[in-house]
């Protein structure tokens, strides 16, 4: 099937520049972008074209580390640091999705608002419980937009209300895997992902047997790392015989190549950065979380210049704020931040933020994020009629003030896959 | 006159406590704060109460730094820092408010979204245009909500449209005394400000005259100080006789006592700011221009701790947007960065950043910003309905989850001095 949207088209290809198609047609095929035209090729004449005028038309946001079960909590609790924080806030409200009324409640408005938002892909931590994650997962099915839920695992150092056995973990886990595992070999929307919650929350006995399932079913691996320095000295307090972090994950299996994602990075070492390279791991930078729950400044211009792949989260609740476009703008004032402090590192332009809220994060979803031919097409259309305009400005212009000073209110159309959404 | 509004009344007495009256009665005579009560008291049992029922009553916002000009830049040019950004930018934009139909059109739409963005006092820079600056000031006399309007001098180093001569800066600045110093005299809520743009900006002969006419009409003056590091290396530069940027506008008498505001201050060094506590300065703090422009973060809690005046500005077109609650947010995550980088300097809390917002700044206008007895009455209602609560969530909380992801959508009506404005 093919369809043709008009207007003008931006999109990254590189982290340098901004690709502008004024006026443009892309026409999709069978969900992928088959190619952007100035006019219409003879062969897509009688295809049914969506005139978008002088709207915008962009890729879907991408928010690669989002947490579910906090979106309640959203903008409260910013007076501590992550431990405390999880200890006051985080466990207590996630402890209720045990209960699958306040979980179907929460995690539906929690879908609508992530569809609304602009998100047409997210990689999502549920909680620990079973049935609230078959929930959330029947749910984002429902959605329209895709990405991958995960159960947390968490057999220690939790709350009693919220600590699981190893026992329950692992079984539970493994249901999981065999419901939903066909989902990832068939390239659904919505896909099942690994969610060991971070070393702390986890036994080695219950990462060991996290890395195997990871590897049986070839699933691929979220959480946490190097997002506090209390937490990665505990970490050191835990394993003392591995020498970091990074490698504690890396011992037990749990970074398969090319299929793992890390939230924050902010105060890794030399060594744990050659092995987030080696195993091609994700960066979920999650500047706003980190500027609320004061963890600091991940040297995201460094990571860049490694060629590592980095997208970006919005980390609710750390984060307080779902709109991607407001982790956009934070990554860029947290890189200028870091450059006062590091001159020898250059800011985040906003080309380089948009790229990392896009294709950047897109890569953990397979072509998606672009609109290069071949791209699975997830499209914005964006009318900012109500954003006053400069004489003379420029569609990156008119993007740029969008993504600054717009909303999720300018969001008119959503496309996911080549299906409309909204 | 007497009014009575009835809800959850929430204000700053100091900073470190937000004060809570839960379901109370706020009294206000002539536009002044006269108590809060649990129970209306007998004498008031005949005036007219607003029953606002579980809505939030709280201060209204206190805007101490922005540029009305540059209204339409807002979310484009942040490529750049802050030197290159005026040449390239601002002073382009800036030159255009010599047409007066131009002026008046984006002034309306200026003080329009000042409005509904709940701030109810602002000081503002206009361009260096007489016409178009009395045009401002008329356009916020009529909008029902108050502050200070400058026109901007600037007779050095500018774009050849918008450079002036210190003639002309001169006679229009002594006309604008002449027409509006009386505007202070009599307390109106729209008064006069000199607005020496920043030294690199005026020459000594300028700097010099201007000081006579801040003394001669009694008018309180605002700029620009320690903003960039090569600002401040130009100010030394071009004043190399003078020991520091602080002191040039000390010795052109630029920093009367009790009324003057510095906006930025983050590079100063520890003799400008024993300067700036002499003369009582307050400080503009503006922690969305400063991400934006890479400039740095201001130490405000060493300020704090010094016992120096603080408020927080927008810096539109520094900053991105006027909404001041995220200015708010955005002084919470600076002083977490700036903590990062400085342990003993703690973070502020969400409490202080709303002192800042309300009370710090409201002490330039006069008693505004708090709802102590005898403070003048600018208040803002709002309705939280659409944002989730939390179950026995706190008022202060539902204050913090406002602020934090709450929109311009939540104020439902506007008070300046207790007269309505929305």
């Amino acid at each position: 099937m093919i369809k043709c949207l008009k207007g003008n088209i931006l999109f990254s290809e590189t982290p340098e520049k901004l690709t502008v198609k004024a006026n443009s047609y892309l026409v999709i095929e069978d969900g992928l972008v088959e190619g952007i035209y100035d006019n219409l090729p003879e062969k897509y004449k009688n295809c049914e074209v969506t005139d978008y005028g002088d709207k915008l038309i962009i890729p879907g946001f991408m928010d690669v580390h989002i947490h579910a079960p906090q979106w309640l909590n959203k903008g409260v609790g910013y007076s501590v640091e992550l431990l405390p924080w999880l200890e006051k806030y985080t466990f207590p409200l996630e402890s209720k999705f045990k209960d699958e009324d306040f979980a179907k409640k929460y995690y539906e408005a929690f879908v609508d608002e992530l569809v609304h938002s602009g998100t047409t892909r997210a990689c999502i931590f549920a909680s620990r419980h079973y049935e609230a994650t078959k929930l959330l997962i029947n749910i984002m099915q429902k959605s329209g937009i895709g990405g991958y839920v995960g159960k947390v695992n968490m057999d220690r150092n939790s709350s009693p209300e919220l600590q699981e056995t190893y026992e329950d973990s692992v079984n539970e886990t493994i249901m999981l895997a065999e419901e939903f595992s066909d989902c990832n070999k068939n390239n659904d929307l919505v896909k099942l992902i690994l969610t060991p919650r971070f070393v702390p929350s986890t036994t080695s006995e219950l990462m060991e047997k996290l890395g195997e399932i990871a590897e049986k079913y070839n699933l691929p691996v979220q959480s946490h790392l190097d997002e506090n320095l209390d937490e990665v000295a505990w970490v050191k307090e835990l394993h003392p015989d591995i020498p970091s972090f990074a490698e504690v994950y890396e011992h037990f299996g749990l970074m398969p190549k090319d299929r793992t994602i890390m939230a924050h990075c902010i105060h890794n070492n030399d060594r744990e950065i050659e092995i987030l390279k080696k195993h091609n791991v994700l960066i979920a930078h999650c500047p706003i979380s980190n500027f609320n729950l004061a963890s600091g400044i991940a040297p995201i211009r460094r990571y860049m210049n490694e060629g590592m792949d980095i997208g970006l989260g919005s980390d609710i609740s750390g984060g307080h704020t779902m709109y991607m476009p407001d982790s956009c703008v934070a990554a860029v004032s947290a890189s200028k931040m870091y450059h006062v402090a590091h001159n020898e590192y250059a800011p985040l332009s906003f080309s380089e933020a948009f790229y990392l809220m896009t294709k950047g994060g897109g890569k953990f979803f397979g072509k998606v994020g672009s609109f290069e031919a071949g791209y699975e097409c997830d499209a914005l259309v964006i009318d900012d009629t109500n954003i006053p305009k400069i004489d003379n400005m420029t569609l990156e212009e008119r993007l740029e003030k969008y993504i600054y000073t717009g909303s999720r209110d300018n969001i008119v159309k959503i496309y996911c896959r080549g299906n409309e959404v909204k």
